[in-house]
């Protein structure tokens, strides 16, 4: 199975054509869209929806994330090996997220220009014209070893912003991912609050912890740990992200009693 | 095959994850969406889509169909037997548009967290901890008596405020869908109006049936009975719910010479 | 394998229906979607979609292409075989670009109402009453002679104002397509640019070509010969559409050293 993550958006047939030449390579490989609405070039947020999603796919899925705002640079093509299968991406940072919860088995460079759609590829689409050929050709039994050379890890472009900092009495996280309906999840994750009392401090406010959106009255703010795993914000029957205005990134601090 | 209708958008990988667990335990399975993007939490507008679509579907086909405000609530999840497959859903009101046109054969409650996808699921997305995997078993062949127990059909929650009102001239009906090109879709359907000679009055306006969107000229009211059977009001190459500044709700009368 | 592209939108049923037909009349088919945002009725935008995505699809392809403002009218539906595959139509110009790059082996009008969903479809869907299992029973191997009957390939209308004029020292174009970035794409191809030296003349602006977006600063001007082969006009994380006040048919100039 292949799956794609994308900022490439549903409007034009940048999707469409990349699953046409992975079937015309592969044609019984299942596709499914993880999503292709990652905010445009936003490296933070498909790493943490790539990160979220690989635990609930079949192992041996082939997980192809394209987030690429220096396409046709001389950014690398990357693809690792790990316990639930493959992740073929840029060397941008996207790799994240899943390389803090698994360790990889091998990591190569992806190179080989025979398992291109041609030798002619166009600067501004290797979706189309390398990733998606290539994607195919591995979940067709060309191995890694054959589509390119090995990396050491340390190769690999790691997002250094992306972990809170840990006080005595306080963890301040960032943003990290915005969901469509405006909670805004952070990089705090659930193991760091077990067995703790907490609450976010939010300007003057705090904001205590629930089990689910609807334990208050609408339209007022709660956190809870979302089914991500991480501390997250919402408003119940709201949009968080608005009422408080905040933005990928932005600090969010929890206060541990 | 199973089909999938939720408001959970496509921005997030929250309809990927729940095809990756699908796919986990059943392979083999097609699955495909019917839309994902129903208005957040209108459980009107999903009943309307969900009744709309299972005639078009292959027998035996699971229909899953997630608009679901109180998760993590006390609220059931519930399924149907019937004559064209299975529907899944919350016991929220959600299958009422199918039960109007389709007697259950078996009604249950799905209970058995052995068909989960663990023991300990979120309080938030039930969409990928309980409904993607109990719907991946039944479409296995594990059976409704294993996956919960039976229910009455009264025990079915409905939405009370569905059907129209008919008095001698008239018939009071209400806006159940607004399709994207804001097509207002009434609940009056049209055995009501055969062989009747009708028009939609709206104020001091009334608008006459026609064949088609292009009968009359650009921009122009008129009404119709539409692809799903119902009255619908629309504007040749307009938008019928800006212009008429209608919702989801609101009522529309019929006049029947 | 069958692909939809249409302007139906993603928010409503339309398209799992269509889905759901093919799928109980061909099971095993796959279906790809190329994309069903095209802009509502925008015939210019639907063809050069559709001419973009058929190369990179396999051999026997079905396309099935729907844009029609005239549903219900007595407009054709047309099929044409060509190296590719096939594509089905309605008769309204949005096969244009498609007739550009390859030559139609057989162009048949599908009329044959035994094909159809019934023999009462209703006037403004046929996307689910008459194009989906006319598409369906294609790939099942019914073939265009009993599906309908043959035509003249001048019987095909063509949108007349698609391609660019040339002059000594410039060609004046047209945008056929804006993509989700706000990329200005001509209807300029590549090859009426070979080995010459060229720029795009944007009121007192000359914008020069570059080789892919992020070559220049951040939101400034480009253009370049974009994945699709055409002149593109673009700003390095920008959007053209939005700076230029451009839309689909404006005038775009390219001058000739």
């Amino acid at each position: 199975m292949i799956t794609l993550l994308t900022d490439f958006g549903l409007q034009d047939i940048y999707v469409g054509v990349m699953k046409g030449i992975i079937k015309t390579i592969n044609p019984d490989i299942d596709i499914i869209d993880l999503t292709h609405n990652i905010p445009p070039q936003n490296i933070i947020a498909a790493s943490f929806a790539l990160a979220s999603a690989v635990d609930f796919f079949p192992d041996d899925t082939i997980h192809l994330a394209i987030v690429d705002p220096t396409v046709g640079s001389d950014r690398k093509i990357v693809a690792i090996a790990f316990e639930k299968g493959y992740i073929i991406c840029p060397n941008n940072g996207i790799i994240t997220g899943v390389l803090n919860k698994y360790q990889p088995q091998q990591v190569y460079e992806l190179t080989n220009s025979n398992y291109w759609l041609n030798h002619n590829p166009s600067n501004t689409f290797h979706g189309r014209d390398i990733f998606a050929p290539m994607t195919a050709y591995l979940s067709k039994g060309i191995g890694l070893e054959t589509l390119g050379h090995n990396l050491n890890q340390e190769d690999l472009v790691i997002l250094d912003d992306i972990n809170p900092i840990i006080k005595e009495k306080e963890i301040i996280g960032s943003i990290q991912y915005v969901d469509i309906y405006g909670n805004l999840i952070t990089n705090i994750p659930s193991k760091m609050l077990e067995n703790k009392s907490w609450y976010v401090q939010e300007g003057d406010n705090k904001i205590f912890p629930q089990s689910t959106y609807s334990n208050i009255k609408k339209k007022e703010l709660l956190t809870l740990i979302g089914s991500h795993g991480y501390v997250e914000i919402a408003i119940n029957q709201g949009n968080a992200k608005m009422i408080l205005n905040k933005e990928y990134g932005d600090f969010i601090t929890v206060k541990i009693e």
